[in-house]
């Protein structure tokens, strides 16, 4: 992790472990530089990934201010980290349906941008927020990038093994939503009726060098989700 | 708008017009620099903010390069400043249906941070995309800040007269959402039939200087709106 990374989880820390109200101003940053004591570039950069997280906002000329706390029971939907790392405070469990290295066939060659040739993981799960079905996931690797997956690893985070084995991090996404009336088998799935609501989310997540390596098919059970998003949208 | 703001938004047509694949890498900052005849840390300002619009994205000690088009027919959840300047190339239209100027209920109070003795404009619309149903919203705004409205403005865009009027452009917002199934009053507006699913979300404005002057509740037509969000999820 580099510098400014630690002292921006440092910083995120701090406003929640004191329960900083919304709109508690910030230390400047030569304060925080001398604090830590590293250069105000290093502090500029973390609090402009705190902006970019959405946990502080800047008003020019004035200073750095904490934002509102997320609503409970909402999940962050824009986390590039998988939700074992997204929902610390809730059990994240997974049932492991499938595993299998297959052929691409022609939906996987569009969300993963490969050819028909390329070997690819493919990992069916369904996993539990605090032991209440969340979503169906259909979840696809490049062989070629992420080289091997097994039952024990698919049933924890694969984000994390992925992190740890081949030292890879979602640096970017792209995700792809709308909304649906579910059939037969994945409403089973899910424990829900046959036309009930959902939200199906496709995700791709590429490498910090922009190499797609993953993507995902969530479709979401609706009665035990609620998501947020509170990213900054600063042009 | 501010000198970097102008260059990246020069940048992105460039990108678009020149129908830049995914992954062609762009200029170097001192390219940029020379080429637009300002300074360095000037183009970095513009580049970070087509970063975090996922316009582009930078490979450390690589360089910047294109990031993909997003799909057809997708509409940029994201937008903070309201569907008509996020859908340049769709017609935007509506059918107001309500506009008054009332005192807060609890939910008013709730999402728009206000007290029961507050005036606030609430401003129901039916809103069309190409002539197609996209959503029903209630919008709901602090008449202490945005003084004024009528039924001619919220014809058009709101977001758009609040900046000419009051110079307030959204700085960052609060989502959530969730999926319903959809009630007939609902689905009659959105020309649905009852328990068709459905997306919710509420979105809290904030204006630069961290204030909430508006926020939305939008049901959204799930045969018409498909989303994507593409914004940078860099820690």
């Amino acid at each position: 992790m580099l510098k400014y990374q630690l002292i921006a989880n440092q910083i995120e820390s701090h406003i929640y472990e004191n329960n900083l109200p919304k709109g508690t101003k910030l230390p400047t940053v030569e304060q925080f530089a001398s604090d830590y004591s590293v250069s105000k570039s290093t502090i500029v950069k973390a609090l402009e990934s705190l902006v970019l997280k959405g946990i502080v906002y800047q008003v020019q000329g004035s200073g750095i201010f904490v934002r509102k706390k997320n609503r409970n029971g909402y999940i962050n939907f824009n986390s590039p980290h998988g939700f074992t790392d997204n929902l610390k405070d809730n059990k994240i469990t997974s049932k492991v349906l499938d595993l299998q290295l297959i052929k691409a066939n022609d939906e996987i060659c569009d969300y993963l941008e490969c050819s028909k040739e390329d070997d690819v993981y493919i990992v069916k799960r369904v996993r539990y927020i605090d032991d209440k079905i969340m979503c169906y996931e259909e979840s696809y690797y490049k062989q070629s990038i992420i080289t091997f997956l097994n039952n024990q690893i698919v049933e924890g985070s694969i984000f994390e093994y992925i992190e740890k084995a081949f030292n890879i991090k979602t640096s970017f996404q792209d995700r792809y939503f709308y909304v649906i009336s579910l059939d037969k088998e994945i409403s089973k799935l899910l424990g829900l009726n046959v036309n009930d609501p959902a939200l199906v989310a496709y995700n791709q997540c590429y490498s910090p060098s922009g190499i797609l390596f993953n993507y995902s098919k969530i479709i979401y059970n609706y009665k035990n989700t609620k998501f947020y998003d509170q990213s900054s949208t600063i042009k």
